[in-house]
């Protein structure tokens, strides 16, 4: 089944410690719908520049991925830089220019009205609210927001949660909106809001879930080079998103090997640069790594 | 098969934000033989002062653990004071003092030199080897050890890993002792250095193991309630090397479900103030907490 996301599409000036670039492609929105292309059908609405190239477009063409919905605005994209400390746990933002951002009235064509799953990306709760209205009747919804809206906007982040199925978000973020500590105190908190399903991102720790009665873990792959960790968190959302919208359920099996799903998408994200990392796999490579983690946890009975 | 530890047992003064203990019973060694005790026969090598009671010494031996290895050495037993940060993850040593452990010099008791499985835990590593050198043809050798003899002993330590198979270790100190970060690098690095199979040990984020050719994680348990994560490392080493001396096995299978084992007695440890969570547990708890760890990461097929 179809899935609608909308969010941010940005070129990005991204530094580590084991490279850099500058003005390469980026947003929340990009690395959801390259992740979720890999699963089925995605549709962004979003808003760029004028210096937003046809290639750009057309790497999302390639990958089955309906650019109807981006807007083509005057001025400059998105942009953000930011770097990343030595061991890549930390990072500082540089600067964040919402250039065409700043207007931003997300419009739905026709065609993605009808959509089943709609992903609301990391961007202001009035606008994630203005896209759901906007969908005729969707199945499942999910949405992650960060810091900056949760102490900006609590009124109107609390709305949306009435109407979101599954928040997607990280630790730190999930802590603050709930006011404590631990995640378990933290899900049941967050899950009173409204979302019956939370997936808390932990970063190179990996995903811990908690849907129905039950919990599941998935941890970051232990890989032998990370370039840079730009995007891990937006792949982790679409390859979920994409599975539970390709498998059309979302039971607690579905739930499990979705998170699985997400988390391979994120292992690649952060092999590369930018979008390189999750550009043009094959299924085989997808399926690979999903192994992958099937050897990293499975053990048996005692 | 029978298990020989050495290592220190305390009196511990701890503060976290859910209460606080004074000299409460406490030490590698007395954390890892309650632990380990649940899975066969543990023998501990130690001293202690004249203030050790006969309730502690009771308290092992109703565990089945083998006593004869305490030294009874005159003036106080070795005490240790620290603070926990209000998440747990931080603490800060308020005082050590080392009383009767400064002058330790191990020495097994006739029956003890047969134990096939042996654990150095951490101290000194000139006396880890003097207890290695002591047993007559281990079938097993595992050990910890810290940044305190990482930096103050590396010549000594280096000597002693050579006749390791698991080195048992945290994250920062594994990383300290190979002097890179990520690590898929610092296993292959310690490894090269001796022991065969490398068990890092990352606190609430769980555990990373490296044996054969394979890598397996488990996570810590997301628990309601944390009270006090003293001896979580210990008793994590004491399931662990507790299961593969029980199945007298430590091929890869027996590893993945080993370092399983030492999660839950961990799990259980930081329920409660100092040994407290690891006392008088019956096999049911313990095959019941080990099925929430299944259930916690199993996933199904893409």
């Amino acid at each position: 089944m179809s899935i609608v996301v909308v969010g941010s599409m940005a070129f990005d000036t991204v530094k580590t410690p084991y490279g850099e670039v500058e003005n390469a492609l980026g947003g929340a929105a990009t690395y959801f719908a390259l992740a979720a292309s890999y699963f089925g059908k995605v549709r962004v609405v979003a808003v760029v520049g004028d210096d937003f190239a046809d290639e750009h477009l057309e790497l999302l063409r390639r990958h089955g991925v309906e650019t109807d919905g981006i807007e083509h605005a005057a001025g400059p994209s998105f942009r953000w830089g930011g770097e990343y400390s030595w061991n890549l746990n930390e990072r500082t933002t540089l600067f964040t220019e919402l250039n065409v951002f700043e207007n931003f009235a997300p419009k739905l064509p026709p065609e993605f009205r009808q959509s089943p799953f709609v992903f609301l990306a990391n961007i202001d709760p009035e606008l994630q609210m203005s896209v759901l209205e906007q969908v005729d009747s969707p199945e499942l919804v999910a949405c992650d927001t960060m810091n900056f809206w949760i102490e900006g906007k609590p009124d109107q982040l609390r709305d949306l949660l009435r109407d979101i199925d599954v928040l997607v978000i990280n630790d730190d973020e999930a802590r603050e909106l709930a006011g404590s500590y631990n995640l378990v105190e933290v899900a049941a908190t967050i899950r009173e809001m409204g979302p019956t399903a939370l997936i808390v991102k932990r970063g190179e720790h990996g995903v811990l879930a908690f849907f129905g009665d039950e919990m599941f873990h998935a941890p970051g792959y232990p890989l032998e080079a990370v370039a840079d960790p730009t995007g891990a968190g937006d792949s982790f959302a679409g390859g979920f998103f994409g599975y539970l919208a390709k498998h059309s359920e979302h039971g607690p099996a579905a739930m499990r090997r979705a998170v699985v799903a997400g988390s391979v998408l994120a292992s690649f994200c952060v092999e590369r640069f930018s979008v390189e990392g999750i550009v043009d796999l094959d299924q085989g490579q997808i399926a690979r790594r999903y192994r992958d983690f099937q050897l990293l946890t499975d053990f048996g009975a005692l």
